[in-house]
């Protein structure tokens, strides 16, 4: 790829473009230019980049003439539509949506945990769903040391996965509630206002796990190279902006103490630790958004397994930063170091 | 005792308190007189019972006089400082603090799942924690049919169990942060408006375990007649207002499919199913709360366990009510029968 590449924001009006737009800001990605392509609604509409304002245009298959690297965040249907024609004219593109992620030949890559994986891709690296993306940071430094024989995870998770008009609806209907007033929900199928609701993605009536759950079991099987790993899951919505949280239990082959646990996190990349006993103080949303890193703490033995062989640890990361727009930006690095 | 017995209820102004008083007129319970009791602050103010107004008085040692049956709810420093008074006074006390729900001595009931444990009471009963309350009642069912031998949860919880101010300062804490103003939190020790963070409760340095979680342990062994079911858990409190949910998974002695699972619910007292696959409707503190009964959902294989011996569920339960007042005069109607 040139040194200086022509990149382009697909979705660049969404949450996660937005964002996209912002990480390449202060990264300072050294591009030569940046393309913002939007549905037709958005053409013409402009945003700010690097004290400039960059017209939005359509989003058609002529855009990606002359782009380089393509970041899409418009959703699988588009990227299903629109990526072939991105690769042809020459771009490589990082797909934040899920419409390659299982693809044999499409890479899915946290580069912290598998950036080699980017080695033999064909035009499209796949950025993971974001709680695997935040789940595998966590796990990753554990397995380089333990050998991970299970996974539990219950996770509490933001508006944000469900794009912007998810979080408005958040503020919305919680405005309303506080006022006393109905809200009717339009975005999400739930009331969401003080409440919290299994997630909205589609359930498979056979196993009665849903959409996002067999995401986030499939993908951290693929990003971890454990396709047998066993992940017990559980994905809720709750009413948080934009951070996910979850409750992790990870059982080894072997004995480990949370200190042995500790230990893993003490120089992992992309990972700060907030685990203060004394002070009751461990990873919160609050303290998460709008952060790079994803929090650790609360590293425990789990009291479930008297054979001390699991601990028990409570991650939060950004949903739109480690959790997509980051992550994706940070594959477009790597690709430009190789 | 009495069969129009005599009840005074202690932190009468409290949450629970105010619940205590509503679950006896919607229950209709044959008592011939209430006596609200609680702190000198809140002496000479009334409260409406049954259309009447009853001035609440300040709690002295001397209350309980006349007194067959006390509810108390106003923390375990005043269940210890007055608990022997309404005892030596005659009356049976229905405690709601955690004072007493260790002690061999003192029955810990939730009357659908042990309710014979009141049998050999010495004066006082015990109400369990909120989470071990409604954890039991989703767990009894599947234990009456296949034993448990292992549990794992994961709890979303609500203000109320941080009492009414708690309550008042997530609803004011975020209506600041929608007006784009600052909140300092003066209840709980972090920011709650659209924000999680590990549950307040004291935390063990040693075990890296809250208060909390350490009740929630040995209370829902205690109740379970299980003095060493292993149970991994984290609490994790989150800006709801008044209903608990949990993600559990439960590891059983043998396989058991999630339809044996819920089957043991269909005739189960207090727990009603919501259980939706189609409409991908499950247990939401927005349904929960203002209820009796227990919700129990998303009954499903846990994927994490490929044995086929382990059942994920998804339980959600009104903190104020199966978590507190409710068990409490359930427990009260159960003495009455005796």
């Amino acid at each position: 790829m040139a040194s200086h590449p022509v990149v382009a924001i697909v979705g660049a009006t969404g949450a996660v473009g937005v964002e996209l737009l912002h990480c390449l800001e202060r990264r300072n990605f050294p591009l030569s230019r940046l393309k913002l392509l939007a549905s037709a609604r958005s053409a013409g509409k402009t945003m700010r980049f690097k004290g400039q304002d960059l017209t939005i245009e359509a989003l058609e298959e002529a855009s990606f003439e002359g782009v380089d690297l393509a970041l899409f965040s418009a959703g699988s249907g588009i990227s299903k539509r629109f990526a072939a024609a991105a690769v042809k004219a020459g771009a490589v593109v990082v797909d934040n949506s899920s419409a390659f992620r299982m693809d044999a030949e499409v890479p899915l890559v946290v580069p912290e945990v598998n950036g080699a994986a980017m080695a033999g891709h064909r035009g499209i690296v796949a950025n993971p769903n974001c709680v695997a993306a935040i789940a595998t940071m966590a796990l990753a430094p554990l397995q380089a040391r333990h050998a991970i024989r299970r996974l539990h995870a219950a996770t509490y998770q933001a508006a944000s996965g469900a794009g912007a008009a998810a979080m408005e609806e958040l503020r919305q209907s919680t405005a309303a509630a506080l006022r006393g007033e109905a809200f009717e929900p339009k975005v999400l199928p739930h009331p969401y206002a003080f409440n919290l609701f299994s997630h909205n993605a589609e359930m498979d009536p056979v196993t009665g796990y849903n959409g996002e759950e067999l995401k986030v079991v499939a993908e951290t099987r693929r990003i971890m190279g454990m396709p047998e790993l066993p992940i017990g899951i559980t994905c809720i919505r709750v009413p948080v902006l934009r951070a996910h949280a979850m409750a992790l239990t990870v059982e080894f082959e072997e004995p480990v103490t949370p200190e042995q646990a500790r230990a893993a996190f003490e120089n992992a990349p992309g990972v700060k630790l907030v685990d203060d006993r004394e002070r009751n103080y461990f990873p919160m949303p609050s303290d998460a958004s709008g952060q790079d890193d994803v929090l650790v703490g609360r590293i425990r033995a789990d009291l479930g397994d008297p054979s001390g062989r699991s601990v028990a640890l409570f991650v939060v990361g950004d949903q739109l930063l480690k959790g997509a727009a980051l992550n994706a930006v940070q594959i477009a690095e790597a690709l430009l170091r190789r």
